[in-house]
């Protein structure tokens, strides 16, 4: 009886937007994996297969797997933390039949796989069964900071990364203790963002950058934005620059 | 009389180490560009120039600039500060009279050129008189959590990218208010680091990594790396995962 080798899955970081700020890295890959998965908001192409586009082959098997719910809904209602965990749970095990088989799966991941995103959930299901690689990818926070020609940080500068969904007193916290600053998960929170930048004093400083690197971008000073309403995955970026001092 | 028209600026992001790491659009901009330049210290080959090696041409001009002292110093001593700004701008100087003269300049960055680093200081200098263009790149922070195989961030956690060059106090500080992070420029501040990460009962936790995708790798729990001396861009990372809830 013949034991079939197990498939490696490969966690494929595809960069912030701009479809050749993917590695070689993972053009290679792509170009060589006979299964590719990606994560999809129901009903949309998907982002991260679009990034891909031009290097997936017209024979690849496809599994294209949607969210059930969306990622607009704070993730500790009880009743998003359920739905999401099954919906994970199937996905995982429908990439490791794949692997199972002998096959490679590509696994589709805006920005950076160990940088947040719905990749780590399949490497946590997954890497203790089977061979896993990951391949990094520019961040969406560079692909922001690069479309807003503003270098985030300098020589000794501390950089905070925070969720827009942390209270006002928190954010305003971190914000005064930290010399750059990249705000995620903006969408609904950007009231309270805008309050917790007050209340540090850096709200004159702050940019707001929506799609970054891509076709719509929109840079603009966070002060000069107006009530409108942004994108769940727009960014507040805070420049650094207090460890300029040798410029 | 004619007008010759400048050249553009690249800052060229080559990522954290693995050629292969480097973006389609960096190798499409180091197969065109008729100037490549690049920092190095004194009498060595120079990493970027390592990494970009295979992309650079033939008949191309280099300029290769050498740091006049070490990155060991600390920047704060008066020394240190003086004969760096004379050598940023004696670059800038010569990178400019290229682009005066009508040359793309492609200036090779590791990691991501907005992200610490040098290209920051001929950014400043230049880009007021001729177009600059960044090319995002993948940090070196993110090469290492990946060679790690340690998720850096999950769901609602907070980063902190913390230089070792601060304070004791400072550090630990920053270390208890945040979920994931990660500390830069290690070398000789390394006991020190391992003090604050005692002081905010981190310790166990961190991860120490040494020429992360490259050549000579090396990846260790702090705790049991011993008391050896860490090169100055070796990495401390501490993974997140305090927002893992929904796995």
């Amino acid at each position: 009886m013949s034991k079939t080798t197990s498939g490696t899955l490969f966690g494929v970081g595809l960069g912030p937007g701009d479809p050749e700020l993917m590695t070689l890295k993972a053009a290679r890959v792509l170009r060589t994996a006979p299964v590719v998965a990606h994560f999809r908001k129901a009903g949309r192409s998907g982002h991260a297969r679009t990034i891909a586009d031009a290097h997936i082959r017209a024979d690849v098997i496809e599994a294209a797997f949607e969210y059930p719910v969306t990622t607009e809904v704070d993730f500790r209602e009880d009743g998003y933390v359920s739905a999401i965990r099954d919906f994970y749970s199937t996905s995982a095990a429908a990439i490791s039949a794949h692997l199972q088989s002998g096959r490679d799966v590509a696994l589709l991941c805006e920005g950076d796989p160990f940088f947040y995103g719905s990749f780590l959930h399949m490497y946590d299901r997954i890497k203790g069964s089977h061979p896993v690689m990951v391949i990094p990818g520019i961040t969406g926070m560079s692909g922001c900071w690069t479309a807003a020609q503003a270098p985030i940080t300098y020589g000794d500068d501390v950089m905070t990364v925070l969720p827009g969904t942390l209270g006002k007193d928190d954010l305003a916290k971190h914000i005064k203790e930290t010399d750059a600053a990249v705000i995620m998960k903006v969408g609904h929170n950007i009231a309270k963002i805008k309050e917790a930048l007050r209340v540090a004093g850096r709200f004159d400083d702050a940019i707001y950058v929506e799609r970054g690197t891509m076709p719509g971008e929109r840079v603009a000073r966070l002060a000069d934005l107006g009530e409108c309403a942004a994108p769940y995955f727009s960014i507040i970026l805070l420049p650094g620059g207090r460890g300029r001092r040798i410029a």
